[in-house]
């Protein structure tokens, strides 16, 4: 569906990567200031690798590993005078910009499919890491923090990430949209603006795969929704930290980090684009909440790092068993202590929860 | 096979706990000496949920959050005087002990299976964390690191860690064996008196699942050994960066990590206990290299951080296919960065390797 409460301008970077602003009524005119940088050409697209043995694929873009940290200038500023930054307009409310080294870039409108089918034959399959990296710009106010921002604020971006979904899915090289924001140095944050990011995935993601393959066999023996009949457990169950008429929150019985909370919709929908009004508006006060009940989990302690994600449907499969959610996880465990992921994790995939999560619905619970 | 380079004697620590101490002659008299400390009770098996969205056990166990980080007298020193530890011998060349905050712990010689078989019926399915975690001290030198270590010890290492893999194979309750360092404080590591770990998990791992699905649609397809194949693609490749007669070094075609070395034996074997002495001779010079390769790889950055762990087959699935070796990784990406899994890894598994896998072998390369 087109959403009527979102109105969008899309202008050209100096390299010819898109912004788009999106608000709340139409008339803005941001697309109307022009880049005045000189920036070359836009990035090509990287390499993507199959990894024959783990069945992944790994996009290696050897050029990211030379982008700056911690700029001086910040590159999510509305431009002012001499300060120019990736969004020329003075202000905004909403923005979304092509990342300039994204893991993932195709061509600004690409129609053909990424070449990510079937990766059989030799030990070196390589195939041209096609796809889209956004950032997406919450508030031009670069002291805020998601949290703080307004209710109508949080239904706007909800509404941009349903439209970038929309049009990405659309793009041929697509297949998978992710929409998500990292917060904190503790988890390699180095622009400290409210953003977050949007890949548009040429594969189906290891995790989602493993999700659905997990809910095809579920519907196979029971006929039901894998996530309905984890979501009812739960519902149920003794940690829930946060819930009203269309979500719920609560930290999953066998979570895997020490702050894991899942947010989803009480009724299935694939993914942002078939959010219904109703939903996006009971969105936006049951998320600000969760994410106020992480930042109190340890006062004193500093904003809770977090990376927080939108699980959503492949772009052509299984849409009608997937269940669009939000995942929100962090990796600190205690006052000024962190969980890292070592060999267990990281090689094996073994995944050790030192907290336990009825204690970490508990101090959530507690939080507020 | 039983490893007569390599003598053994068992002690048990006030809580009920083995030690074992592992040295090159015999009649070392080590175990005689008792653990004077008053611990109370040995740790009682923590809980392993099944996660029916990932299809993965996550071991909670909540006492470990509260273990002690970077205790003032290191635990892993020998006794002496006052000061008693976890070895209570005054001296030892190698010696592995019961981790005391053990993710995994079943009884001392457990010989019951453990319930992790066919996880199906509700969303809550929990079995005790039964299992083994084991902690291995490579030398009583406090200061000492692994790649200090005189070949002899690495050797002696190699024979102890193969002795405790044939140990913890017989035991009912586990299902793979799994041995790893941690190094460097940038992943985790509180303790910093050289050492490693084992870990008898009462299920096979995610990834070596995945490694041995995807071995077994290529020996399908193909009739031969998919690490057979991956391992000449490289040895004829660009990414070697050290080679002996009977062991390989390479950055793998599709690495998820800024530095990420595979070392691969040249020819099969399930696990360490098949391990030829030949084959251990020749592991310890190139093992040491690579971790001088490390080492050198940044200079003036100190110590690289690493995750080094052996891929062993599980105990009783696919021995025949499995294919031993040792995956030695670092989240080190340049001088003073590191690389963080963030929303995309952590949440979607979708890895980015912006060092890029030729580049980090040149590195390594010129790193001595």
């Amino acid at each position: 569906m087109t959403d009527t409460r979102v109105h969008t301008e899309t202008g050209t970077l100096a390299d010819g990567r898109q912004v788009i602003y999106f608000d709340t009524a139409p008339g803005a005119g941001r697309a109307s200031f022009a880049d005045k940088r000189e920036l070359g050409e836009r990035a090509e697209a990287g390499q993507l690798r199959y990894d024959p043995l783990r069945d992944e694929w790994v996009a290696v873009s050897a050029g990211r590993n030379a982008r700056p940290q911690l700029p001086v200038a910040c590159p999510l500023c509305p431009s002012e005078g001499h300060e120019l930054t990736e969004i020329p307009a003075p202000d905004y409310a909403v923005a979304v910009f092509e990342n300039r080294f994204p893991s993932f870039g195709g061509a600004v409108d690409a129609t053909e499919p990424a070449e990510t089918a079937d990766p059989v034959g030799g030990m070196e399959i390589s195939v041209p890491a096609t796809g889209r990296c956004e950032v997406v710009c919450f508030s031009s106010q670069h002291d805020a923090s998601f949290v703080d921002l307004p209710p109508e604020r949080v239904e706007l971006v909800v509404r941009a990430l349903a439209r970038r979904t929309a049009d990405l899915s659309a793009r041929g090289d697509v297949a998978q949209v992710f929409c998500f924001e990292n917060r904190g140095v503790e988890i390699g944050v180095t622009l400290h603006h409210p953003h977050g990011q949007i890949y548009g995935y040429p594969y189906v993601t290891p995790q989602t795969r493993a999700h659905l393959e997990a809910a095809v066999r579920h519907r196979e023996s029971t006929g039901r929704n894998l996530i309905g009949d984890i979501l009812a457990a739960e519902r149920a169950g003794p940690r829930v930290i946060a819930a009203n008429e269309h979500w719920t929150a609560f930290v999953p019985y066998a979570a895997r980090w020490p702050f894991e909370v899942h947010l989803y919709p009480n009724e299935r929908f694939a993914d942002l684009t078939e959010l219904p009004e109703g939903h996006i508006a009971a969105f936006a006060p049951i998320y600000l909440e969760v994410l106020r009940r992480f930042d109190g989990a340890f006062p004193g302690s500093g904003p809770m790092p977090y990376m927080s994600g939108w699980h959503q449907a492949p772009v052509s499969e299984h849409r009608d068993l997937a269940w669009l959610r939000l995942e929100i996880v962090s990796t600190r465990r205690a006052a000024g202590k962190v969980k890292f992921l070592a060999s267990s994790e990281s090689v094996m995939g073994g995944f050790v929860n030192d907290l336990g999560p009825e204690k970490a619905a508990q101090i959530l619970r507690e939080a507020l």
